[in-house]
This record gives C-alpha cells, sequence and structure tokens, in this order.
C-alpha cells in the first residue's frame, strides 16, 4: 500500500509534515508534485482545498481514495483541518472505509471528461445570451436564453449551483441537478433528476465547457452528460451530512 | 373488480357519464358520493382536479389504483382531460399498470396522517414569524424564523413547494424536499435529501400542521415526519415527466 | 416640550431608569403605561424593538418624533441598544433633527388604515390559495394565485418583504414595493415603483388586510393603497445605511 | 430638423421604407450606415432591437430623441412593431414630445463610459470566482465571490438584472440597481438605492467591465459608478409601464 501526497503550492510544508507524520506511522507515502500517475497509488492525500481536490480528480478516472486536509478556504470536499490531522488520518488509514460519490460523464471532441462538481456550459462571449434548451431522456423540459446551464452531482449542489439558485441535495441522494446561470425569463425552476437520466443540452452558438472549474472545452451545437461509470472515492466522513452544514456557515 | 367514481360537485354530470361509459364497456364502477369505504374498491376514477385527488387520498391507507379525469385548474396529477377520456381510461383499465408514490406520514393526536404532496407547518397566526428549527437525523440543519415549514415530496415539488422556492423534482427520484415558507433570513436553501431520513421539526409557538391543503390539526412543539409505508397508487402515466413539463406552462 | 415613554412589557425597569435620567438631564417625560392620546407628546421615547415601535404607530396619525432603545431581537428601527443609550438619547433630544419616512395608507370599513412597513393581504385561510391581481395606476402588472400579497414601503423592505423574495431598498428612496407572498406561478418579479403610484389589488376570495403585522381586518373584493399623507417621524440617524447593514447581519 | 435612421443588418430594406416614408410627410430624414457623427441630428430612428438601440446610444454623449421600430426579439426599448409604424412615428414626429432616462457612467483608462441598461462587472476568466465588495456612499454593503456584479438603471432592470434575481423597477423611478451574478454566498439581496449614490466596486483580480452587452474593458483594483449627466432621449410613450408589462410576457 503506497500513497501519494498531492499539495497545493502554499502548502508544501505541511505536505512535508504529512508525510513524515504517516511514514513514522508505518504507512508508506511520498510527496508528488505533479498530478500524473496517480491512478497507481492506493490513496491520495491532499493538501489544499476543493480546487486542489477536483485538480487531482481530472487526472484519475479509477479513483484511489482521497483523504484532504483543508489549506483552502471552504473547504466543502475535505476531511478536517490541519490542526486536528494526525487522528483524523491515521483512523482513516487504519480502517480505510471508502464512500464513492458519483461523477457526471460528457464527450468532447471524442474524449470522455469527467466532473465531480459540475459541467458548468456557458456562452463563450462574456455578458451575451445563448439560447438553450434542455432534454431529460429526450423530454425538452426547458428553453430559455441564459449565460449558461449547469449540470452538477450533489455533491457538486454546494459549489457553483449554490450561487445560481440551486437547492442543497443530499450527498448520498443518487440525482442529477440541472439550473441555468443568469436566465434571461421570468419563470424557470432548478430541476433534480434520477441519476440515470440522459441530459441533453443545445445551444445555438458556441460554448465553454468547464469541468469542475478546471477545464475548459470550446465546443459547438449540443453535448449529453451522463452519470459516470468512475465515481470519486473518499475515505468516510462518518457525520458528512453535518459537516457540510458546518461548512455552509462560512458562506452565509 | 369493481370501481368507484368520485367526483367534485361540478363535475356530477360527467362522473354519470363516465359510469355509464365504463359499465358499457364490460367493467364495473359505481359513483360514490363520499369518501368513505374506498379502500373496498379495486380502484377509484375520479372526476376533478388535484384537491379532489388529495382529498380522496385522505381517506385511504391502502390506496387503490387512481385514474383521474382533469375538471380542475392544473391538474397535475391527472391522467387526461375529459374530452380525450375515453381511449385513456380503457387502455388503463385493460392493461392494469399501476405506479406508486411515495406519501408523508407524521403523528399528529396519536393518529397518523399522510400526504402525497407536503405537510406545510405554518404559524397559526397569520402575518407572524414562528422560530424553526429543522433536524435531518439529528442533524441541524436550519435553524429561523418564517411563516412556516414545507416537507415534500416529489410529486409535491409541483404543488405548494413551488410556490416557496423549492425545486422542481423527478416524480421518480425518492426524496423529501424541505423548504421554508417566507423565511425571515437572508440565507437559506431548500434541502433535498433521501427518502429514508428522518425530518424533525421543533417549534417556539403553536403551528397548523397542514396535510395536502386537506386537514388541519393545531399542534405544538416538535412534529417528526418520515416516509410513510402506505404509497399512493395511480395507473401508469407513461410519459409523466413530459405531462407534467406540459401542465408547468399552464402556471408560467 | 414633553416626552412619552413607552415600553414593552418586559422592560419596564429600563423605562423607568429612562425616565429618571432624561428628566435628570433637564427634559420632561412620563412613562405611558398605555398607547393613547400620545399625538399629544412632542416626542416618543419607545423602549422595545420594532414592534412596539409599529404598535405605537398604529395609534399616532401626526406622529411625534420616535426615540427607540433596542430590546427586541433586531431592532432595524431602533436608534441604539441599551447600554449605549445615554449619549445618543440626550445627542438627540438637544439636536431635535428628524427625519420623515412614509407610511402608506388604505381605506378598511371606512377608516384609514397606515403602515410604516407594509400591508400584507393575505389569504383568510391558512395554506389556500387566493387568486390576485396587481393593479400600478391602473395598468395590470401581475395575476397569480398566491398565499397573499405584500404592498411594502422602503423601511419596510427589511421586514415581511424581505422574507418573500423583495430587494433591499435605500430607507430615502421615495417608492412602494409589491411582492408576492409564495405565488404558485412560475415567473414573477417584485416590484419597485415610484410612490405617488395607486396600487389596487383584487381578490377572488376573502382576505386578511394585516398593516405592520398588528392590525387585522378581514375584507372583500379588493383594496387600494397609496402613499399617505401621514408620515412616520423618527430623530434622525446620521448613518442609517451603515446601521441597516449592521442590523441585517442579524438575520444572516 | 434632420433625421437619422440607423438601422441592424437584417433591417435595410425597412429602413429604406422608413426613410421613403418619413420624407413623403414633410420630414427630413437619411439613413446613416454608420454610427458616428448621429449627435449631428435632430432625432434618430432605430430599425432593430435594443441591441441596435444599445450600440447606438455607445456613439452619443449628447443624445438626440430615439425612435425605435422593434425587428429585434423583445424590444422593450422599442416604440412600436413594424406593421404598426406609420402612425405611431407620425404622431411622435409631430408631437416631438421626448423622455430622458438616466445612464450611468463611469471612467475607465481615464475615458467616461455610459451605460443606459447596466454596467456588467465581470471575473474575466469564466467559471472562477472573483471576491467583490460594494460601497454605497461608502457605506460597505456586501461582500461576497461571484460571477460578477451588475449596476443597473431602472430601465436595465428588465435587462440582465433581470436575469440575476433583480426585481422589475419603475422606469420613471430614479435608482440605482445592485445585484450580483451567481453569488457563492447563501444570504444576500439586491439593493435598490437612490441614484444620487456613489457605487464602489473592489475587486481582488482583473475583471471585465461591459457597458450594456456592447462595449468590453479590462480592468482591475475598483471602479466607481455614478449617475451620468448624459441621459438617453427617446421620445415618450405614452403607456410606458403597459407596453413593458405587455413586453415581458415574452419572456416568461
Amino acid at each position: 500500500m503506497k500513497g501519494a501526497i498531492v499539495y497545493k503550492p502554499d502548502s508544501k510544508d505541511l505536505a512535508e509534515e504529512v508525510r513524515e507524520f504517516v511514514n513514522a506511522n508505518g504507512f508508506h507515502a511520498e510527496v508528488v508534485s505533479k498530478s500524473k500517475d496517480l491512478e497507481q497509488y492506493d490513496y491520495i492525500i491532499v493538501i489544499g482545498g476543493d480546487g486542489t481536490i477536483l485538480r487531482v480528480l481530472q487526472s484519475v478516472k479509477n479513483c484511489p481514495p482521497i483523504f484532504a486536509i483543508n489549506t483552502g478556504r471552504v473547504g466543502l470536499l475535505t476531511h478536517c483541518e490541519p490542526y486536528e490531522y494526525k487522528d483524523v488520518l491515521i483512523k482513516a488509514l487504519n480502517s480505510f472505509e471508502v464512500e464513492e460519490f458519483m461523477r457526471l460523464s460528457c464527450v468532447v471532441d471524442g474524449n470522455e471528461v469527467l466532473a465531480l462538481n459540475e459541467f458548468a456550459v456557458l456562452c463563450s462571449v462574456p455578458a451575451k445570451l445563448v439560447e438553450m434548451t434542455v432534454y431529460v431522456d429526450d423530454v425538452k423540459v426547458e428553453s430559455l436564453r441564459c449565460d449558461g446551464m449547469l449540470v452538477s452531482t450533489p455533491i457538486g449542489s454546494t459549489a457553483y449551483a449554490l450561487s445560481t439558485g440551486g437547492p442543497i441535495i443530499d450527498p448520498y441522494l443518487n440525482s442529477i441537478l440541472i439550473v441555468p446561470v443568469a436566465p434571461f425569463k421570468l419563470g424557470w425552476k432548478p430541476w433534480v433528476v434520477k441519476d440515470d437520466r440522459v441530459i441533453r443540452l443545445e445551444f445555438d452558438r458556441s460554448v465553454f465547457i468547464v469541468a469542475d472549474g478546471q477545464k475548459r472545452f470550446k465546443h459547438e451545437q449540443s453535448v449529453e452528460i451522463t452519470k459516470s461509470n468512475h465515481p470519486a472515492r473518499f475515505f468516510k466522513i462518518s457525520h458528512r451530512l453535518k459537516r457540510t452544514v458546518e461548512k455552509l456557515r462560512n458562506i452565509c
């Protein structure tokens, strides 16, 4: 069993400290400076915020379980704060209980792209409107002009979708959230649908498809988004709902 | 197999017509003027709107499958409009395909109360605030002063909860929606949680618990709301999502 | 110059203390236990919260200037907290700078009713819908089914209207805010109009007209709401916008 | 008195027709293919939609009165539809009644920029957050991370600000509307303030300042937005409120 330690630039010292601590406690982990070949490891320790975790996830299809120590702002996806990592991390490595969370998938230019939080499909020109039509299993549920459209997971309901009028979704409720960005329409609603639905978006001009705020693809006409076969894996947080509520207090 | 035909006051003639039509086509159904003993029937034909269906549901724990012909305003729960009922109804009775939709349950004064759409827990004095705390499986997720709180099913997401900022939820997504009525708070969100969660509301003054807008109970202190073991049953609508979208156009 | 001191039940001791303090400083004020004949006084000192102020305002047409010491929850209309009242109050009485804020007016059963915050026009049956049509200077701007409709002042934009999706309005912007309560409609918007507009509401069933949460009148058919000729008067708060922002932090 | 006729590319034929019609009726107007030197004309006839009008307005500081025939989608700023232009236009030219509507002003790179609808201050990288602080007359009213911030006129309340949660504002209510785009915060509100307030936005990374969706400037640190001394001028619409309501029905 070998772990990778990934860190965001300002957290290098803590990464080194964690490495020493982990190895001194009978585990084997090494600091990795680039997010490649991460699938070869048995687990990943992330020192950073949600952004660092999302960056790591962009590089792994078969996701080793992730443990994250929050050195970012909100850290909704993280397991603990730096001051308390020792206890929590050792317990996690010993029990090795793992949770899976769905990722979304779409194909752009022939390649599968994954997202843990959301795909943001945004007009490629700022402050311009794109006409967007939303199909759920071939049923047209919405058509409007807007800045863009988000297709989000439950985990992502506390990320970008929180900013655009979406509800907060139980991280354990298997579902897909669809919510527009700045809809130029009086009447619209977020939609929460079953996770086995196929979401298709059609648009009348070129868009950026942004995966988890990390990767950006220019795209034309339409895109199909579905649940991926490659979930993200995290060390289990036994009181995840409670932790989410506490973290949300930071963005009141 | 014997069916009951229930109607809202202004639809008595159509009820009589439907009775004749059904019996002329080899089925046996009778017009029932009061909503009692409805559990004894093998199916129920409702001539009315959503209100009539909800009233019928208040009187049945073990719910015979319902077929509804819309003579109300919106009719989100109905199967067809009066002009088209003959084809649709005969097909439904022949195939007898049935869908179940969850109901919510709570105990008031020692009696179980059921709701297909929602429980509205409202301050018993109009234009006064009640302090409301929401627990999901004992995790306190919200605390605010408001006119009231809704605990809704997915089916109910297009009823009262639509008026108070809730999302639209896939009728087939097993979940519970929690959304405040007129929250005197800047930051709040609807919550959508798994259907096996226990929702507990605590309040600092007396409230009305209103089940589907049909029955009203004065209540103190707290109430626990869970998924009921007694779902509602409806004749299957093969394109339910599409019908929901079409019906929503009437309330744009 | 004679002042009245009005208090909410739990603030009697502070009222007595304020009386002694004010009179010891060369002003003449007396504690008044009932809100009658208040117009005869030259100013009113309120020991209480927004509710107490609103109750006082229901009893005065020609409003003596009000100074309020907050012993309530939020106290958006108050001038100071109990710990700091001495300095602030003496300064106010010495300079006697007064601000006027518009009140709204409507006629119910032949009597004029006033409101500083808002008129809430609510369906008289909880959890039932009323069909409401809104006219602004005879232009029909909205028609929908809802729990009710608020017609609010700028000062009232941080009261009930805050709970129902209204914006926050500059207390010095002469305007009227119209916003529905729980609208059963996908597309609707709050409206902010000039203060000399005539607002007429029409409804298809009986409503309660609630003035500032203080007085309630059962009413039928329609009501016309306009700016009143009897504004409320308050001792000037030089940094009112700042105080509003600070107070709003308490309801995050 | 000499008028300019400006058209959007697909409306050239109608522009020519209007020119002939106007000149045949005793007025003198010429078709102008580029939006320059428009200030020299006594009035401007626009054949197009809101976008065309906004483009024209970017080129005039001292604005000749504008009359607009709608060949666009919504046309909230236009005076009539093509089928009815003859009557409406001749009446307008004969009476020459003019209305002024405030524009907003800000200084970018030493140059004054004007906007009739709004300034959109947007993060320069799509799907990234900018930390934005809003000051109204030096009072900090809001601080949050978001996609951007809109500072809008009442006329602009039915444009971009309608998409981001703003209220609809009476076109004759002198005021400024401030509303965030996709705020990553649970508790926020649109603000409507007096039109003589100074709005200052501070941001922690580079933004695009977009004037009426027409002109885009990259900018750093902060920007101050105030009411401009150069209003837009339009031929009077006697039932403007009614026309606005009717036009809004097209974006339900």
